[in-house]
């Protein structure tokens, strides 16, 4: 099980990167997303690409973030410029996993600001590169980096469409069609 | 050099996403950052993070992106959902590039929609995977897909400050004590 929490999220000005963080959780690997503050618009456009495009992937919002990171078993690894190397962590993540991909992590994801004691609640705090960029770029190389090129292969089960790779232009087709990947 | 062109943006809803594309850009390893239409403010945000935190990394925009596109050299690679694996196309840029990392490289970024023609003036047509997400994601893993973990150990040059990896709390020093990475 990955999960990825996303903190600091101000449902006003936040919809849209949110948005981002989330989808991109659920194509890279994630199992499901969770969401310091309560958003049900946020909530709702994800899981309408969970029913079109497939699962499993689920999401909820308004959760108690500090007791779940507290309490979560895995390892916890918090995304932030300010961190230590991603092949390094990753390379130590996989080692503990017995050379495999780890189960049950928790990936944190701030917005601009994260509170303080975050550094000190996760197992690792990891830097995808040591530059100001992007949550969602972070999240999306640091899933990449853990689970490998496999993660982008599918494996989703449901939903009424997949979309086939194609050299120029879109084909989509009816999960009826394709079976389920 | 590495260009990335971000195609659709619009000034008013899209700054926060376009900044997110251009910083991604300027951390994972491109060397520019071209925008569809004008906009200042996202210009001069990207050219404030490569004051203080190094180049060298440039961004133009209002261009003219059809021309552009038609008269580069390099290969082209538009990242949507709809395209070719991403493991297939990295493997092919670096064979034609004699196994190594190719140079001259135009990266095509667009918003919710691109123009039809796009699919058909570009190179290749990359998936970095065939599930709705976001593009800041998608230009985050290509980048590292295509240049290696390597890409995020640094080597900017100038600037003001560099941040220090750290396992817990943030280090950020002078240029003059760090060295030009």
């Amino acid at each position: 099980m990955i999960t990825v929490l996303r903190l600091g999220h101000r449902p006003q000005r936040d919809k849209r990167i949110t948005t981002h963080v989330c989808l991109t959780a659920r194509a890279l690997g994630a199992d499901r997303v969770l969401l310091d503050r309560e958003d049900a618009r946020v909530e709702s456009t994800v899981r309408d690409v969970t029913a079109r495009f497939g699962g499993p992937f689920t999401i909820e919002s308004g959760v108690a973030w500090r007791s779940i990171l507290r309490e979560h078993a895995g390892p916890s690894v918090h995304l932030t410029m300010y961190g230590e190397p991603l092949g390094e962590v990753v390379s130590d993540l996989r080692a503990e996993a017995g050379g495999s991909v780890p189960e049950d992590v928790l990936v944190v994801v701030g917005a601009e600001k994260v509170p303080g004691d975050v550094y000190e609640l996760v197992t690792r705090n990891v830097g995808v590169g040591n530059q100001p960029h992007s949550e969602v770029a972070a999240l999306g190389v640091f899933l990449y980096a853990l689970l490998g090129v496999e993660v982008l292969e599918g494996g989703f089960e449901g939903g009424e469409v997949r979309v086939v790779p194609q050299p120029r232009g879109k084909r989509v087709v009816p999960v009826d069609e394709e079976g389920d990947a």
